[in-house]
């Protein structure tokens, strides 16, 4: 297979926008363009979760060509509900690999913040086993289920759960482009509205516009994809064998480590699905990024923090930089690729040269890993 | 890039079917698996064009894959509205040709049937740009617009336009999976209720329940999937060059051709998206089938009946097999198969060795052409 690279990255200002949706992936799609040199890609493939329920639109893939100049652009759309970026980005890796597209443009965004959050919470839902939904679940319902099992299993306390929320919000204030722009303490996180017992408001990310691009080259470039992994799991949570750790995470992980032929003790800096915080702790531990059951403690000994040992999330994550669904798999991309070019400034983890960014569609079944690493 | 192959094909009847949609897709799945030899693919890719409003269920990829026993591969959604399953088989011969997965099963399938007429008209009209659906734009109303216009320049007339109906449904009487299994007259056809001026009942496809599934292989198996080819064009049909030739088909043919290293006289047997039947004459034009201006005669004079010199929808087409929107590029691709290993029973196009498939998306917004090819 030949090797395929990032040629140029973009991304919105993430949060309240209001912008048609079609817009905000324009401007990325165009500020990601630009840097790659390119007037028009060979290609594109566009990342939505579901224009048709959130916006009215469908057949979004001929409507953001369109809107966006490249109405005679093969264009096409791949969902993975939430994690629908980071797949969208491995059907354009797939097309240049295959050498059927010599560059691809993989362009994902939402829009929602103009609908209420009672709405917004059932169209996110939507992704939930139809079975367990009709009992009243909800996404925030079964990451509170996820977090009381990892609490009682003594897997992580209650500071080390908000720890990721304080970190997070710190970094978000250095990046311009984050919905959150405020730091947090550990008390202001345990005393926010409860959600979903015993997740808070200042537990859970932000309901957020925006949208973010990149192009994938068969041309050199200074980023290369190293690896790619995708896993899933069953819709259903009560068909799992355990609910503290995600399936497809450690099996999208394997895929990735094993096509880039390296391991997670080569990483420098990770964006990480945050959509809760406890997600970060899971998820750092399915990446193996940190030891079993050392999650927490690493967060609360800043191990992940900017200045740590591995950064994690430098951009803020969902949970403060926001998470724009469809777009987020892509905005975790771009800022890898920022970190390995030097260009994250006030942000930036010194000498990074390998990043990974990890996805997670709906409740953790269809979740991806994708690894860059910087060249020369 | 390597060949690829299809392993194996399956679908269900179409027409109104009671199953859930994962059911009808499951079982279409498993008949492409069976006859691949195959238990477990390496991957899947999930068409379906907006299940989130069909039946109220998203994450489709990971709800499909679920209930058809595969929680554990890898999944993803493709969408390209009525292409999504021409666009999911691309999506699957990327992976395949990049060499990223040896199988990947590709099923699409969409539930419609459940619903009144007008809340499907109204969904299937999300394709259409939204200013011009502001004015009270359909699919019927805008083919109508098509029709038309390829009357007043002379291009067809009712007669031959009608006949593509009576041709298919002719075809489809053959077929035991199609939605509909009688003949109809060009009387009948000319007689039946005015839909959309000058389109009437008969020259529209049906609503239609229905699932469709190929595995496409690296192992070398006795079709080659020879080109594939996809074009696109504006969102808006008033930003058209022209309305009685869609420029998506052509860019995917001339693609298509490229790929597969032969042109449209090497055809012997196609599958064209008639959605309306007018469109099955514009698409043989489009795609180089008959010349410009021939396609109504050579209609009328039998030349694509069963045994005319060039079969078009044998199966039935759209019309009369039915259109099970993301069903239905695959559905498409399977008939070509089995034409191709002489398993078309009672339908069957003696000797052929190439087909063609073609499939449009929206109002010709995002199309497909995908060549196969018999080996040995």
């Amino acid at each position: 297979m030949p090797d395929v690279f990032v040629a140029g990255v973009g991304m919105t200002r993430v949060g309240r926008r209001s912008e048609p949706l079609p817009d905000l992936m324009a401007d990325a799609a165009h500020a990601a363009l630009a840097e790659a040199g390119l007037e028009v890609p060979d290609a594109i493939v566009v990342a939505t979760m579901n224009p048709e329920e959130f916006i009215g639109d469908g057949n979004f893939a001929s409507n953001v060509a369109t809107q966006m100049g490249f109405a005679d652009v093969p264009t096409l759309r791949v969902e993975t509900a939430t994690s629908s970026g980071a797949a969208a980005f491995y059907a354009g890796f797939a097309q240049v690999a295959a050498g059927l597209r010599h560059t691809v443009l993989v362009v994902g965004g939402e829009k929602m913040t103009h609908l209420t959050t009672p709405r917004v919470s059932e169209l996110i839902g939507r992704s939930i086993d139809p079975y367990e939904r009709a009992y009243g679940a909800t996404m925030p319902a079964l990451a509170g289920l996820v977090t009381r099992a990892l609490m009682t299993r003594g897997a992580a306390n209650a500071r080390e759960i908000a720890q990721v929320a304080v970190k997070n919000h710190a970094n978000a204030a250095r990046n311009p482009l984050a919905h959150f722009q405020d730091a947090v303490t550990v008390e202001q996180v345990l005393e926010s509205r409860m959600v979903a017992d015993p997740l808070r408001l200042l537990h859970c990310c932000p309901i957020s516009d925006g949208a973010a691009a990149v192009v994938v080259s068969a041309e050199p470039a200074r980023v290369r994809v190293a690896g790619i992994g995708h896993g899933t799991d069953t819709l259903a949570m009560r068909h799992r064998r355990e609910l503290t750790s995600f399936g497809a995470t450690r099996m999208a992980a394997r895929e990735a480590y094993g096509m880039a032929r390296f391991g997670p003790e080569r990483i420098d800096v990770a964006e990480v699905h945050d959509a809760f915080t406890p997600f970060e702790l899971i998820s750092l531990e399915d990446l193996g990024l940190v030891p079993p059951g050392k999650a927490g403690r690493a967060t609360l000994d800043g191990e992940t923090a900017l200045d740590g040992r591995l950064p994690i999330n430098p951009s803020g994550g969902l949970k403060a930089r926001g998470h724009p669904l469809a777009a987020t798999g892509l905005a975790q991309i771009v800022e890898c690729v920022w970190q390995l070019t030097g260009r994250a400034h006030g942000r930036q983890v010194a000498g990074a040269r390998r990043a990974l960014a990890h996805s997670i569609g709906g409740l953790a079944t269809n979740n991806w890993v994708t690894l860059l690493e910087a060249r020369g």
